[in-house]
């Protein structure tokens, strides 16, 4: 692992990491951010997984998390969305598929398969990679945006007990009945849409038990509401099963990352609560 | 005046609008920030003057001030760093002069001084625009980055009893002996040195009888600290004119917008004390 930038930043520090991922089969990089005294104390982690056509980078440049992070004395851990440069045919030619569109899944499909393993990566690879290399402790917190939304609450209810709690913002929240989801759950996982239920928040919570309370933060002017992200279904399936879920619909607000930035903080006390419970 | 873009953010509103400037000679854009409440009361204005190769976009997207000038009640503006799509020849050759280098000076030599007139741009025909646009009411600040911190502390220091406030972020504060500036100034302002001191803030200084007090910060491990910036001297002539400065020198910081966003909201806190006083 080679750390290939740092910044201090809050007077803790921004780094980014580039490491060979085995699960992926290429190298990949992560942006971590280490607050006071990271050194000292362990410290809990939030992940962060961002949406599509995102970096690492995105988060940490334009979320404004780092404040709020620091004084609460998170570690924030942003992972890239797909493998990088495995040249799988088909990779760089959308937006929404191969390249920047992991969708946080084992693909079993080919020619996917080989690669595109965004779901072991998360929760398995680079968390150990993490627990390893850092000073942090045992507790663990996740949270993401639109794809990355999506990919937070899906590691949460496939993972019960495993995050002290977990947020989204915008989440494609029913990705078996959107096109952004329907394409790429196509080509990652086949025909058989019971594997694709696998990695559905909605069909997901019909069958957890755990109760994990999910929290989501949504923008009443987001372009892809309608189309993509599938709120009004999350709510109604969590109503018709009785599933703890604080859905904040906030008026004339967007799917950019200053709608991101203005709720950061609610999501970051909310997690350092749980974190620190 | 045409808005293009329009995102709510922490309950105002970050919007870019785009203008024919007839100072510069072509069409302009700029962002600004509208805070709460901005339609029923008249707010004060913070001019933020970016660095080189920035647009009005760096300080919205990575800043992080949002958040404090909402709270503050501060309406933001940033304008570009130079006129744009001009076809000065030799303008877009290099990153420090021309295109997005603009050194927020009035330029009197071929082939730049038909359109390289940003000093006008941001002390007048801006702030005229600005007031005749938007509810604000006649207090000013201004502050920025690097080549933008020149601009503020030389928009400053030239118009006496004009800001309430001034302050800058890493400012080339001694224009006329370092790499960035002697090469811009050669360029806009030709061989007359009693030209360039016009544009220099630690020129400007010996002779500024308002004593306009400063806010400088400035990172201790900044790439540019030793090469181009001359925090050391502005220190220096400072102390031998008897000028009030207040340099916050920050061990470990670099030159990137992570220092900015760090300690932006000492300076908006500084700012507001004084637009409001």
């Amino acid at each position: 692992m080679e750390c290939i930038e740092e910044v201090r930043c809050f007077d803790g520090y921004q780094r980014r990491y580039r490491h060979h991922s085995q699960v992926l089969g290429c190298d990949m990089t992560f942006s971590i951010f280490l607050p006071p005294e990271h050194d000292q104390t362990p410290k809990p982690v939030l992940w962060w997984l961002s949406g599509l056509t995102c970096t690492d980078q995105n988060f940490v440049q334009k979320a404004g998390a780092q404040r709020r992070a620091a004084e609460l004395g998170l570690v924030i851990v942003c992972p890239d969305t797909s493998p990088r440069g495995v040249d799988v045919p088909g990779e760089d030619e959308s937006y929404d598929l191969g390249t920047g569109a992991g969708f946080y899944l084992n693909a079993t499909q080919a020619p996917w398969a080989s690669h595109y393993r965004m779901y072991d990566y998360v929760t398995r690879e680079l968390p150990e990679l993490v627990r390893q290399q850092f000073n942090v402790n045992d507790r663990e917190a996740i949270s993401g945006h639109s794809m990355g939304g999506h990919g937070a609450l899906v590691c949460a209810l496939r993972e019960p007990g495993r995050y002290a709690s977990v947020s989204a913002f915008s989440p494609v929240a029913n990705p078996v009945n959107c096109p952004w989801g329907e394409k790429a759950f196509q080509a990652y996982l086949g025909d058989d849409r019971q594997a694709w239920a696998e990695y559905d928040t909605c069909e997901l919570i019909k069958r957890d038990d755990a109760r994990q309370p999910l929290l989501v933060e949504q923008g009443e002017a987001d372009q892809f509401l309608e189309s993509q992200l599938n709120i009004d279904q999350l709510e109604r399936v969590c109503q018709e099963q009785n599933h703890p879920l604080t859905l904040n619909r906030r008026e004339g607000y967007d799917h950019s990352y200053f709608f991101i930035a203005t709720y950061i903080n609610v999501h970051l006390d909310y997690h350092a609560q749980h974190l620190n419970a």
